[in-house]
């Protein structure tokens, strides 16, 4: 059983190299270029976890989790075109420095080239596989739609936000562990169970995000304080803060959206702080990391097999601030 | 046997049907919006055809025709919003009505929908057939890059021009046939056969369609003559001329180019003329259709069966012009 650092070490090894033949240039230069930007590969190793909970790794995990890091890297590359967002792991994003279409199109060969990787699986596996690669993909997508359709939208329901980042961020995750579970040979309980605790974290995690955006320890959270909040994003702090705040206070949160002030994220939080909603999130935090363990737990496999996933979730969703 | 258009009724009766769920809506909605602008269904027919010239179609061949159609509709609403196109078949592109990012994204699951369609077939064809589908998707994507790489160069070879239509339309002209033909029990001499078939008379669809842009009846062309002048395209007529002009008449071609005066389309057909690049045309076309007809002969299997696709491409490239 390994754990994290040191699959993603073998995974780095074997990912670590040309995935496009050298010409045309223009088309594969750029999709090159995206995933050299690097990246913390958490997805085909999770893919990798899954299947060495059950048995020894498959050789064609491998593909697979090579599959998965080309299919993320397709969205990030697509998402960044619809964001217009000019950096990527501080380097220019692939349409800022190759221009709209030809990002456009090295994000599309990219999602093929996930599938040439997931043909390399043996036929006994492909149906099953496919059907939840596929399934996935369909609610990332989903998840991207309407996380655009809330940016133009007053409000959001707490339902709706949770429903957002499940699909946009969490099933990727929980499809990552349940289809390496299906290579190392684990039933249908097994696999369902592996799939929540994959979403449950992930759904802790991105609580997490939005809750350390505003009261994370700036030197630790390794990005600027208040970003959410500049960005006018709704999180997890603001929809649950529109929900309970004075009525004085949600016509303030409202203008202070169409403000640019220096004060607007020290005021935001101060709103946040007497709504009692950075509490209300360590809250729904510890209760999706919860389910997430009670999910590893009720796994019929050896406990002991259970550590490196267990280490991984207590790293990803700290508890300590 | 049934013919084309027997087969492109069958094909639509089972096509015409929502092939996205309806929520959420903004990702849907424009999916199917661009499915119902229609087109003549080529590909997929092609692939049924490929199957039906060696045994009875396959029940899934129905999905693999489902699923090359979604990918060419991908590949329209992507380049559309590449090449900036305000009208498809004579309606708003989807990026027009519904704004890139959601174009963008609708596109994506469109693709994603293919491969759905794919997951459809049996295990036993599955891994020959996405390898097919991978090998075409990514040269479509080859095609479309080169064909955008082209229109920032001053000069385009012949030999260049060639590669590029044959990976932006013949591939997949060539690819439906010979998966059709896959699942229809085709030996691989066969398999090549019929693609080279499909390659061939793609070819000489495109060159066709260069020269009736400069040469053609406007009342039987459907289209407005010259248009392919107007947006300066490199086609076969332009790069052939560009090649055996004198140096008075190329001098002309490049003022030409830069000019938007009301008799840029008649100059430019009077130097096409003048160079016999209309022959050339005529002959370069008619080398591919025979070379088309050549691979058609030599498939093994009872010349009564090859009715349909000889009447087909007698249809597509007409030689009564």
């Amino acid at each position: 059983m390994k754990y994290f650092e040191e699959l993603s070490k073998d995974f780095f090894t074997r990912f670590d190299k040309p995935h496009f033949p050298s010409e045309p240039e223009s088309l594969y230069e750029p999709a090159e270029y995206f995933l050299k930007l690097g990246g913390k590969r958490i997805r085909p190793v999770l893919c990798l976890m899954g299947n060495e909970l059950f048995d020894v790794i498959h050789e064609h995990t491998w593909d697979l989790a090579a599959a998965i890091e080309l299919f993320h890297n397709f969205t990030l590359i697509h998402d960044d075109i619809m964001d217009k967002a000019p950096l990527r792991r501080g380097m220019p994003t692939l349409h800022e420095k190759y221009g709209g279409p030809n990002a456009l199109l090295a994000g599309d060969v990219t999602l093929v080239r996930a599938y040439d990787y997931i043909n390399n699986i043996p036929e006994s596996f492909l149906h099953r596989i496919i059907h939840i690669f596929n399934k996935t993909a369909k609610e990332v997508c989903e998840g991207q739609q309407i996380d655009m359709d809330f940016e133009k939208m007053p409000n959001v329901t707490l339902a709706g936000y949770l429903n957002m980042i499940e699909l946009k961020t969490s099933v990727l995750l929980a499809a990552s562990l349940k289809m390496g579970a299906i290579m190392g040979g684990a039933g249908g309980g097994n696999q369902e169970h592996i799939a929540e605790f994959g979403k449950n974290l992930g759904l802790a995690f991105q609580i997490q995000d939005d809750y350390l955006d505003a009261f994370g320890d700036p030197a630790k959270f390794g990005k600027q304080v208040g970003g959410d909040i500049l960005a006018n994003k709704k999180t997890f702090l603001f929809i649950k803060a529109m929900e309970v705040a004075t009525p004085g206070q949600q016509k303030q949160m409202q203008q202070l959206l169409g403000s640019d002030g220096q004060d607007k994220v020290p005021q935001m939080i101060s709103i946040f702080a007497s709504c009692g909603v950075d509490q209300e999130a360590r809250v729904l935090m510890d209760s999706y990391l919860q389910k997430s363990y009670q999910h590893l737990d009720d796994i019929a496999v050896l406990s002991n097999r259970k550590g490196p996933l267990l280490k991984l979730a207590e790293f990803l969703v700290k508890r300590d601030f």
